[in-house]
């Protein structure tokens, strides 16, 4: 099947502090969009690559010479919007892997699993186990509970559909106006079966400058352990 | 009041891989207890620290110079059981810090806001709010639904508490055979309050492999962060 990656980096970012849009500020010296646009540009199976931007000029500015590996196209005032906008410059892909800029480490392994099992069942998506123990808090931040965490992972992106599966489940999600944090969410609601991966710490999401900051520690610790030598 | 940390050190770590106990294993060069000892012994306000550990001797000699700074105790099969043979040697401390030594990294500021929380209200626990999309999975590794996240949180260690409420919740617990993944959990149980303070990313939880790269990636950048010259 043709495949398709739809990279959403539209988004303001305002836990990040400053102005800037969050996909284009550097990590390791490279916007994280030019990292996700590369990570997906590496692979063989990937014909097509649109990224959904808050405004494509300054997007391909600050892409430099990766520009030339992706649509850009303006995005909407919400992650869905842009989603859809994206969808419509993808063309006849028959898979579609949605992409969230803010993860710009994402291995090669996952986007891997998840084509696969994207064109096996139609929907797949890359999950963690939680480590942690879970809290459901009041709204005076006490804490209300301790939550069961055995069937619960947090996930990720690339999440892979059917194109025709996930643009139905859009049709549907507009048509009531009900949408979901991610695009897995939106085949859920419409009563499709979406399978699990495995996915990977190192595909964190960026959401603040400490996770920045964290995700700057990955990049430098792979640098240096490919430049030592070897024995 | 007077304050002890109680470090629980005594866990296999299956998920590590080899045989060695997990706290004792290397992080940049420091066992991760010993990290954890020195987090607490480089707090004015901590008087006594107890590690509950799965071998004393052993963990004395991995601790070199670091273990004159803290107590070692053998701990029980099961992480509780590790817990109240800690509480039995912190004497007549009169607020506890229960802390995983699987969070080596932990911040001073952490430490400052649970030990205040703690002699405020009770029970106190470090939280980071959960930024991934949670997902409920069935048995067979399948969607079964996204699951709301904006009430829930993750929670880290120290856990800070009164030494009478704690020790009256494993009371209670060993009473009815009923505990939980954390400490708080058990206070929660007994129908106590336990407030939150906010956790930091720095402060993981190491479990895998994976986490231990990443750890070491961030001692590494704070080492470089320390020797760079200013300006």
């Amino acid at each position: 099947m043709t495949i398709a990656a739809l990279i959403v980096a539209a988004g303001r970012g305002s836990r990040m502090g400053g102005s800037r849009p969050k996909a284009l500020l550097a990590l390791g010296g490279t916007p994280m969009l030019g990292r996700a646009v590369g990570a997906f540009a590496a692979h063989p199976r990937i014909e097509t690559i649109v990224a959904a931007v808050a405004d494509p000029e300054e997007a391909r500015a600050a892409l430099g010479a990766d520009a030339s590996r992706v649509t850009l196209v303006r995005g909407g005032a919400e992650r869905h919007d842009s989603v859809r906008l994206g969808l419509e410059a993808i063309g006849g892909s028959e898979i579609v892997l949605v992409h969230d800029a803010a993860r710009p480490l994402v291995p090669r392994r996952i986007i891997d699993a998840v084509i696969e099992a994207a064109e096996r069942h139609g929907a797949a998506i890359p999950v963690l186990a939680v480590t942690d123990t879970v809290k459901r808090l009041r709204e005076d931040g006490t804490v209300a509970a301790t939550v069961p965490r055995e069937d619960l992972r947090l996930a990720q992106t690339p999440q892979g559909f059917r194109a025709d599966v996930l643009r139905a489940a859009y049709e549907r999600a507009e048509g009531a106006g009900d949408f979901a944090t991610d695009d897995a969410g939106l085949v859920e609601r419409a009563g499709g079966r979406v399978v699990t991966v495995e996915g990977a710490l190192v595909n964190l999401k960026i959401t603040t400058p400490a996770d920045l900051d964290l995700a700057e520690a990955l990049i430098e610790r792979q640098a240096r352990a490919k430049h030592r030598p070897h024995g």
